[in-house]
């Protein structure tokens, strides 16, 4: 059965909740509680987990060790990922800076730029290489995860690099809806987008001149 | 009648796509060319925009300047918003030196950080003030949006002053969910919740060790 993608996407904010409240040695968690927490119904919470099969018992909630390992092996949280950068522009050095993907086993081993006077440079421990050389190193060295952060005009001609060399999911931070073929993932980090959606609410109160 | 907020989040990326048109000198396109650009059916296309009246003839396609300006006045495109920034460390001041910002409108005017070595030091422009004299500030200068980058943990208290301070829309880039009354809008720029929505999908092929 393929389960919606929504459902995938919703999974980690669950594992992330759960995570938490097992920091704080709690054992147990009501669908009603988890849901508060993520701003989502118990009813959502539980038909998610149901695609998955049986968690937690009607009237007691969730085992929360149990359903974050759970979580984890059908996310592959419980693993480590490689990825590789594209842009180590301000943008990109900001990613290769950025604490928060390690602790997740997100791991950035190579980084690529066209820039002259970038390539060669080591940032963050890594020596940043040249972006015409990107098939030759992926191929001999794949990773699993692309992270594009170029100029919108360069992005798709990057997304296909990667795709021919084998990567299945690609996190764009270039503003443009890029084409992959079927079987890759792509998603969209784009603080404009988001913003643009959300200016619709706020267009009878600006108070921007 | 209320519209479905994923229909709201779509406009952008068809007003978006119409620019791009519109700077290549098109004066027409169809909902198939409209959706094959943007990975979208053309039958969403259509049923998006039937929410704000007719658009286009039937076999002739929409007008690509009407749409696009119509679509800016349903979205607030065509306006300035004026944006405060909360958390001026790595992540911040890339925000800050974001370039994708101005052109589309949204302008930060003010910045904020706790840390005692980076307020009172101008960074893209703006002097970073105290996070302590938040409220004051932008009770007397009010900001259409707050942009949140400062660590989870003070993520939920910069959002409760933020609202108090009457902002309606949150940019959230502290990996928590955070609550906001009803009538605030957030969204989350999340990449490690990106990435863990596509390794679900890269599960039974990892490359990573």
């Amino acid at each position: 059965m393929e389960i919606p993608p929504v459902v995938i996407d919703r999974l980690p904010l669950y594992a992330r909740a759960l995570a938490a409240l097992e920091s704080r040695g709690r054992e147990v968690v009501s669908s009603q509680e988890l849901g508060q927490q993520l701003n989502v119904t118990p009813a959502q919470i539980r038909k998610d987990l149901s695609y998955f099969g049986r968690f937690g018992k009607q009237g007691r909630g969730y085992n929360v060790r149990k359903l974050l390992d759970e979580l984890r092996r059908i996310l592959g949280l419980n693993r480590q990922w490689k990825m590789a950068l594209v842009g180590a522009g301000r943008l990109g050095r900001a990613i290769l800076g950025y604490e928060g993907f390690a602790p997740q086993g997100f791991r950035i081993v190579e980084a690529f730029d066209s820039d002259r006077g970038t390539v060669g440079f080591t940032i963050a421990g890594l020596t940043i290489k040249d972006t015409a050389d990107l098939e030759g190193v992926l191929s001999g060295s794949p990773v699993d995860i692309g992270i594009v952060a170029v100029p919108a005009e360069m992005a798709q001609d990057v997304i296909d690099a990667l795709v021919r060399c084998g990567v299945r999911a690609i996190l764009n931070y270039a503003p443009i809806a890029a084409h992959v073929p079927r079987g890759v993932n792509i998603k969209r980090i784009d603080p404009v987008l988001a913003l643009q959606g959300m200016t619709y609410y706020l267009k009878n109160s600006a108070v921007g001149k």
